[in-house]
């Protein structure tokens, strides 16, 4: 037992007599030293390792591809969620708070410190739950890493492939040690997204400073004691603020491990560690089997419609029906649906109205994808779902339960006022991992979130930026790029 | 079921069946919503009530004095661990960083942005591990309230009292939730001090603030998501850093709640809350039953000597036959102490090299003790460990177990060289529940902890400052007393 050690013991227990009360078993549990069993694997170390050395060509190009298109996502989504009142209501708060405008915001024209910039930034990437999705955790995995990133990166010449390379790794951190405690750490009320998130944005932004491997685990070591993130918050601005904290926190470990500060080089793995205090399982396995070899970016998802993606399926086939038949709503006599379950149980809102309740309606989401084409921010405005053309189409919407249907299938039937009939049936909708999003639909889903927000030659140069990041001479250009230049 | 809630259960579900992963039996767990029970007590909205309008006129004079010496004691930690290593290394990492000059740092002259500075004070004030303990729960009550609190109030030109309030309430808050969670919450890893700390923090600034019940709530609900702490990282920098980052965490809830941000209403006790999340048991009971009336900060204790508390009844025992006969070294022959089992399990070390393993020697600690007078930082430095004198003394100190003899006594014999004999027996040592250190005893703490660093002049001012606390025209003096000013 060392010193430290027993200086802790030392307090609880001693303590406690001290105070006259009754020490009970379970604060003598508290106060007992570690049981003794096999060393386990050093999980931060080998964490750290990876993180401070991992080569860049190391990446396979469809990783790498992979991680472009995460970034692109990313970043459109930080810029349509700009003007939302969570980040605004972040700005106002920090504003008197904050150091040097050493970064931008995206779509904003405010400047802030790195780390209050990381802060909001991450805040409105997240707050219309429109960004990226690692399916296996449930982790939003763009959000701390690279709004720690980007906001560090502005002004620091950071060359854009050694930028890419901490994104991967970063996301790669997060998502493994993610899969070392799912289901039962988010079962237990954490929301993964802020609680393993500062792990990757440690790393990220370590790896930027060229922390070595002891610097490196104290960086990560100082990130495990800052989880942030609960369940409950889910409906208020504080789900979005979970990705920002975890973006500022992260970077914040990095920083001061930079300056010679200490953590436990076991904080991951060890006795009254993170593994132990945030979750009842952990398989360490799932962190270091494969570690830069096998890839968790690569599995990285990105929602095509700004709403519950089980009705993602009837949307699609909504809009490949009116593409493929220059449909206008006039045309439209009925719209019938068989659907899997959950739609009707989580969707089957009838009568929306405003827009918050359009995204839980199947009905809304089929018909303004009908007369619009679109199933972004948009679509699920307080006026479109008070659209009158949207909502006479969407009386006409019927849907019945199929239990044949799967979760990612739909089988639409659209008859016409002449008499035709037009069939689609969707195997898997687009944005699920068998079917992902295409290149083009994510400039779509940017173009749409960005129109209200940037100039679109702006919006235009920023998704170029986005998709050229693996080879930029300063991925500073990023954020500069998508920020509001202010007339 | 709200819109929300569908919107989160719809993404848990339905997201992994998309992925094509099996709904394992926890997944679905995961994914289910609240179980239907009674509606428990609003915690979260009970204890914001308190803290946005608990008058001012209730608190007890026994309650407030104990505040005063908690604010004392509080100060005299933050200028004595100034210098040390963990916050000259936070200093360095967020200067770049850093927003206006609004607060100081106790002992040091640089000045920060209040969010920071707090953050920096609360590492200072808990690195020595010196600072105040509410003993039922181990927490420190004072390191997140007041770092917060000190730093917030510079330049905002806050009553003494308003500013006692607070720090009154915040102490309470953080102490009632602690003690509904404690020991299992201690158990499962968490540092509680930085897991409830942020509670206090939110209320204290909120209640300066002057946030109404509703804003309130939702500064508390935001403290929810940002636990800091692991009892992993005992023995490192980041053990100090956790009551800095949960002062500064409370504030940035207090500040975001001030704007507007919302959180969860029922971030604590609700379905997926705080409570759910990091501990196994919850007595909110605990947290509401006499609040207002029966105050958790008049138990709380001061640390009359710099080192593990089971040593404490042999130290007072040496400097009181020291002083009662003008004892000098080379009169005493031995020394045999009858201890308490744990002093030897725990401070047995016999031949201590550096002042780190001083603090572990029970040995060293009286025969410095009874060369110096004194047990406190300068008792246990390297200089100390080192002296020959103490050394030839400390030889001279046997120690055997007795059974009979409790955690907080001890039975002390000296022998001198004239054959005469002198004994003390220690019912109750000082700093424990049942023999609190007297005002002059901190007096005395404070000042040694000052001695290095601040001019004596300046350690006097500072300590009459906090003394009138509740009478101050500007609780802002607290903090720019304590600061250095450079030359």
């Amino acid at each position: 037992m060392s010193a430290i050690d027993r200086r802790h013991l030392l307090k609880t227990s001693a303590g406690a007599l001290l105070a006259g009360i009754a020490t009970h078993d379970a604060q003598a549990q508290a106060a007992a030293p570690a049981p003794k069993e096999a060393p386990p694997e050093p999980v931060t170390r080998l964490v750290a390792r990876y993180a401070a050395t991992a080569p860049i060509e190391q990446i396979p190009p469809a990783v790498r591809k992979e991680a472009t298109r995460t970034l692109l996502n990313w970043v459109g989504c930080a810029v349509g969620g700009a003007r939302q009142e969570a980040p605004s209501r972040a700005v106002a708060a920090l504003a008197p708070f904050s150091g040097p405008p050493q970064a931008g915001l995206f779509g904003r024209g405010e400047r802030f410190d790195a780390l209050n910039a990381a802060l909001i930034n991450g805040i409105s990437s997240h707050v219309l739950d429109y960004d990226d999705t690692h399916l296996k955790t449930i982790i939003h995995p763009a959000g701390p890493v690279a709004a720690a990133l980007t906001a560090f990166a502005e002004g620091r010449n950071i060359a854009g492939a050694d930028f890419m390379n901490a994104l991967t790794l970063g996301c790669e951190i997060e998502c493994r040690i993610g899969n070392s405690v799912f289901p039962e750490h988010y079962a237990m009320g954490w929301h993964i997204t802020g609680t393993t998130g500062m792990f990757g944005a440690a790393a990220a932004v370590g790896r930027l400073l060229k922390l070595d491997e002891e610097r490196m685990t104290h960086a990560i070591g100082i990130a495990a004691s800052q989880p942030t993130g609960l369940k409950v918050q889910f409906g208020s601005d504080t789900k979005s603020f979970h990705p920002g904290k975890a973006a500022q926190n992260g970077m914040l470990a990095a920083l001061l491990a930079a300056q010679g500060f200490t953590a436990s080089k076991v904080a991951i793995e060890g006795f009254d560690g993170w593994g132990k205090a945030a979750s009842t399982r952990h398989n360490w396995d799932e962190v270091l089997r494969g570690l830069g070899t096998r890839y968790e970016i690569g599995l990285n998802t990105y929602k095509p419609f700004a709403c519950g993606i089980v009705a993602h399926p009837a949307i699609d086939a909504a809009i490949q029906l009116r593409e493929a038949n220059q449909l206008k709503p006039e045309q439209i006599r009925s719209v019938a649906l068989k659907v899997h379950p959950l739609v009707l149980n989580l969707m089957g809102k009838t009568e929306p109205g405003i827009g918050l309740e359009g995204k839980f309606s199947v009905y809304h989401a089929v018909a303004v994808a009908l007369v619009t084409g679109r199933g972004g921010d948009q679509a699920f405005s307080d006026k479109a779902v008070q659209d009158p053309v949207v909502i006479a189409l969407r009386k006409k919407v019927e849907a019945v339960v199929d239990t044949a249907i799967k979760a990612d299938q739909v089988d639409m039937t659209i008859t016409l006022a002449d008499g035709r009939q037009l069939h689609q049936f969707i195997e898997h909708a687009v944005g699920s991992q068998l079917h992902p999003m295409s290149d083009k639909q994510l400039e779509d889903k940017f173009a749409g979130q960005a129109e209200d927000i940037l100039p679109a030659a702006q919006s235009r140069r920023l998704m170029e930026i986005c998709w050229n990041a693996w080879s930029l001479r300063d991925a500073g250009e990023i954020l500069r790029a998508g920020a509001l230049v202010k007339a």
